[in-house]
């Protein structure tokens, strides 16, 4: 179990360039409640099962299990919720802070956000260049809203 | 992975005996939709997740992990759906088959339920003389029916 803080931000394209090669990420979902969402993630070779509840200001209990990929696959074929979500994860550190950024494609193609996870919801975070907007309360970009809602659909 | 085929039948209490300790159990739901239900259990000092789909006739997919004990206890007190469900488990074989007999309590008490596991639906099955009347369609005897339907307001 750990509490997990983060901070979220949209990324500014036209300054960000990958620098590596990303690992694909396929993922869904068997609950949304808020309360309990259990999401499903095949992430390169990788099988998960992840259990969040509901968000405390920037703070949320989870747990993480690995779980075989050829059973994360079947569970995501046959009992998640639809659409999936598709997108490509670039993992890489700015002074010091390690950052995640993922590039949706599918029905999210154009969304770009990237993640630091904090030690505490007081810890300073020193921001690169290509980070904009803040948008760590805002549910919208929650993956699970992106079930509901995916990035096409929204007003520009 | 496994397909789950199970018989469930009512048990005459009067004609059945526990014959060992029984081992308690405490369950709770992250989701209750039939088509992917997730289940958080603690069985004595171990603590599992299972999740299942749709029943087929008496097939269902079904996938279990073990987890740490706290983090079930966690997930029971802190995310899980109301009310749990509480029980104790016996196993005991007959005639070559194993039997798990379920004896509830709380808002589920005077219930007792015993399960058999078998290989495919065409197997045998010797029924003991304690096993009454069968129940395996019925979707009012799921554990996850009594969070909404506890045996106590069931009319008898």
């Amino acid at each position: 179990m750990a509490k997990e803080i983060e901070r979220k931000f949209l990324i500014k394209r036209e300054l960000w360039q990958p620098k590596g090669e990303g690992v694909s990420i396929r993922q869904g979902y068997l609950s949304l409640e808020p309360e309990r969402t259990v999401r499903v993630r095949l992430k390169g070779e990788r099988g998960f099962l992840t259990i969040k509840g509901k968000n405390h200001g920037i703070s949320r209990m989870e747990m993480e299990y690995e779980i075989p990929a050829k059973e994360a696959a079947q569970l995501l074929d046959e009992l998640c919720l639809r659409p999936l979500v598709e997108k490509t994860r670039y993992t890489e550190s700015y002074q010091g802070q390690q950052w995640e950024i993922d590039i949706f494609a599918g029905d999210n193609a154009g969304l770009a956000v990237a993640e630091a996870e904090l030690e505490s919801e007081a810890a300073e975070l020193v921001l690169p260049d290509w980070a904009g907007q803040e948008v760590s309360g805002d549910a919208r970009y929650y993956n699970s809203s992106l079930i509901h809602n995916p990035y096409k659909n929204w007003q520009s």
